[in-house]
């Protein structure tokens, strides 16, 4: 149980990071620190969450996922830990976790108050250092949750939007956008396999027509997008060796439209 | 006595700092290697000194701090090891471990000359693979620092900004500006404290003033700036959800004043 | 036998890198990770191989160097496993490792077929984590490479471009820019020599001429372009205290001549 994943906005400019796994070693020398990212956008709790969503199932148990987005710091919000069958989850209490958490079996919540493992004295804009690292390099020791805090019993929710079904059309939107530029659509492989069933369908994105999917980025033509599922497991729109994002000019929150067709396929 | 952090402005483009880590793990297999930073600005050796100032005692005792922003590789500079108290230093003797050392207790001070420890041929342009990380590697392993070259008694010192005090006023400025864009002057805690005593005080910097130290980055109003005690232990200027630095059009090196008032509170 | 390198196209913003290494710990947990770059350009597989060319060496032996620049993800190009007398190389057969292999007495090369070690179901996009990353962890923990798949007997190539001799003149090119805008010819120092021996020589490159090595990124004057041998062995043009890659307006494929003058030097 000697594994952390960090998953901050703190970019790579600064000493954020380095000086937040000097305090995990400092605590735990055994502790194997994996970097999920540093790089979304300042605050953007939304991306952070669904990377978190995206990533803490391939970690090996035990892992404690440690992430800190956390615009609130310094106000009331509250640090948070909590614990599922198979890993642990420590950051402030703002929504961030909620996205992963929906698909675990949560086992405990505790609000982290035991201030014996803070770093003192606790600063009141860097609680990554202060509060948090030092609470995930305990559990990764093997100190208890119950040691924390008190027990909490619900944490707060993400607003992550869903897709949206009217009649013969179901409305979804990109929700991230990769490093290669291609647009992660909030359709998940369930949600469109259910709806579509065995019709046709064309989808409508930025002005363009897309009517199959795709099963590798280079498929079709230039300047023609495609759509395939990606690594995330949601509908993706790409385009062969370029840029989806600026050859349609979409951001997150560009609409994208499913429309069944009448005919079986 | 295993890790080492790794300070640089190779950016993370190219190989340079995974080269460097992989002539650290051929020599030491144990190592544990944590990047404070890449990211500096290019030769910019005041940042990565504060860098370092503000990093280096969080991590345990005996971390071996590497340190390569080395404009002067290849000419006359000298290659040099610090041993304090607690830790090693290694990096170039251009001043960029000066203020680092300011607080701790010098034990000895060695210019690196024993070649039998570097990487041959030795190149002129990457001492950090040839020479740095050699030696830390073997610093690592408890080479003990007497091998490594000759005693010498003094290191370059940075020229880095201090406020200065004018009757009711203390001028300082901009010295470091993070990712979030948030300005961290190069008045402390402790200066601050002392200078205004029990008395109010403005602050003016960029045409705006502000007259209280806030706990929170999101206490205040949309567009006004807040003055905040940061992790960094200095007095930083930020904007709720917002980014100071483009708001302000403040850069580094831009001026701040404190004017202490008549009145105590 | 625990050493991984890793080198991608997969920026710093997403969650790619960080789950391929959460799958290489889950199955190997003493794998020690160490990233080459993920920030050359997107699909850029000549910068790729360029870089792997120049770290891999520096490696422990028995590292297991794991290359996912792919776009050819989802298609027919082939995984590969080559080993060689010092190391494993896992990646696509898109010409990425050729670079580096032309160093290296090859000792096998096996098309990676065996499913049983890939994480399941497989995905169109993300080879680096369900076929190459579990390859690479199984590798690190000693599982023999005949194992993989079947053996193969050639690689793809990659057209990389080497310097022409014309007469009295040796035309190259730039082929990489690092981070610091210093131009990398694709003229080796055994290139140079071999052509230059001991008669004098000029270089032109962007209008201007340089008549000399120098061993400094500092020496020379202000906006006076040197040449020095880098630290990837090959003939660099970089400018004192500032970015030759701006100042000469350079960019990959620049051309740079050197002239053999008549005079013995």
């Amino acid at each position: 149980m000697n594994v952390i994943s960090l998953l901050t906005d703190f970019g790579d400019k600064d000493n954020f990071v380095g000086v937040m796994k000097a305090v995990i070693l400092s605590i735990n020398p055994q502790a194997k620190i994996i970097d999920i990212s540093h790089n979304i956008n300042p605050q953007d709790i939304i991306a952070a969450g669904f990377l978190l969503k995206n990533s803490f199932r391939y970690f090996p148990s035990n892992t404690v996922h440690l992430v800190v987005v956390d615009p609130g710091v310094g106000t009331k919000r509250r640090p948070i830990l909590v614990r599922t069958k198979d890993y642990y989850f420590v950051g402030p209490d703002n929504g961030v976790l909620s996205l992963a958490l929906e698909d675990e079996v949560i086992q405990a919540i505790f609000e982290i108050t035991q201030d014996r493992y803070f770093l003192k004295p606790v600063s009141d804009t860097f609680h990554g250092r202060d509060i948090f690292a030092p609470v995930a390099a305990y559990l990764s020791l093997g100190r208890k949750s119950e040691n924390f805090g008190k027990r909490i019993s619900s944490i707060k929710q993400l607003n992550f939007p869903k897709p949206r079904r009217l009649k013969n059309k179901l409305k979804g939107k990109i929700i991230y956008i990769d490093h290669f530029g291609n647009l992660i659509t909030n359709i998940t492989k369930d949600i469109f396999t259910h709806f579509v069933g065995d019709y046709g369908f064309k989808m409508c994105i930025a002005g363009k027509e897309i009517t199959k999917i795709s099963h590798s980025y280079l498929e079709g033509k230039k300047n023609e997008p495609l759509a395939i599922f990606g690594s995330f497991g949601n509908l993706e729109i790409s385009l062969p060796k370029a840029c989806a994002k600026e050859y349609l000019s979409a951001d997150k929150a560009t609409p994208i439209e499913i429309i069944k067709t009448d005919r079986k396929i």
